[in-house]
């Protein structure tokens, strides 16, 4: 049991990882924990009218834990890809430390679970990726462009990294791509 | 879409709302968004070994949204009695208020489901409940009784609000309840 106790403690730490974004209505930024919340609940709302394939239980835990390597590894920009890719690796042996304070069956599980997210391919991980997209973005539409000002991402480039989520609801897409092609304030190439 | 999109921006408030706990580490209170998310992994590495009859999704989906309400009626310190009694009206007014800008079936099934948490009389909702104070438990026992000290709640009262992790998991209670008898730092009565 004290593995178990060491790991729910560990999981405070993701509450120290702070984001681009900052909730709507406070003034400041968001950290991966209470991110990670929000994409859960996210996925709750729109679980009902998922593609075919996609199993709610194994969605609400990939949302879970996606974010749980930056313990180690850090947040990066999603608009950011250079240092995207540079930090993969970190967020490997983030997940091999971090999921291996558990024993097996459940560490090697869970590992396998975010390796499952961060890979993208299976209709779970896709859905969950949509979905991980929505918060920061409907934040920033609520913030007149918050981040995607700050860093002088364009609409072409706001577009082009969010058009994911119609892989989660088209509906969903179709509303929020109708207000980032509306924004003054986002620049186009 | 919109009252779906209007509902995920709604949950940005959760944010907002403080608790008596600090995350391990950090000089802040602890909101209920964070807490929700690690109420919610700490389920993970439980369900495992959950008692019979009890569904990881509900459990899941029962942390999720068990604290929304406080968006309207605030968070009330576990060890204030009456001020939990006092609450519990508005905070069915505000499960009434929230869940229902979500359409039917969506919204009124995540209300029966937060009135189930409350209830707590089903297997899920008794082992969501236990859930519920793992995590400031062990923040307290990591942090020299942080909220207990501050409050002035003794070993007896604490050991007695705490037996509910039983429910959840009888070996884990057994190795926090050895800690809560051996601290140095809590008054007897």
């Amino acid at each position: 049991m004290l593995n178990t106790i060491a790991f729910i403690n560990e999981m405070d730490k993701l509450k120290a990882v702070l984001r681009q974004t900052k909730p709507t209505g406070l003034d400041r930024y968001e950290n991966s924990a209470e991110h990670s919340w929000h994409t859960a609940m996210a996925a709750m709302v729109l679980l009902q009218d998922a593609p075919e394939g996609v199993d709610a239980l194994q969605v609400l835990k990939l949302l879970l834990i996606h974010d749980v390597v930056e313990i180690d590894a850090g947040d990066v920009f999603t608009y950011d890809e250079s240092a995207r890719a540079a930090v993969a690796a970190a967020e490997e042996k983030a997940a091999v430390r971090i999921f291996g304070m558990l024993d097996a069956p459940l560490g090697p599980d869970l590992l396998a679970l975010w390796r499952e997210f961060e890979a993208g391919e299976t209709p779970n991980a896709r859905f969950a990726k949509a979905l991980d997209r929505v918060g920061p973005c409907l934040q920033n539409l609520e913030q007149q462009g918050a981040s995607w000002v700050k860093h002088g991402i364009s609409r072409q480039r706001v577009l082009a990294k969010n058009a994911a989520i119609a892989q989660a609801s088209p509906a969903l897409w179709d509303a929020i791509k109708r207000r980032i092609e509306a924004a003054d304030y986002l620049k186009d190439e």
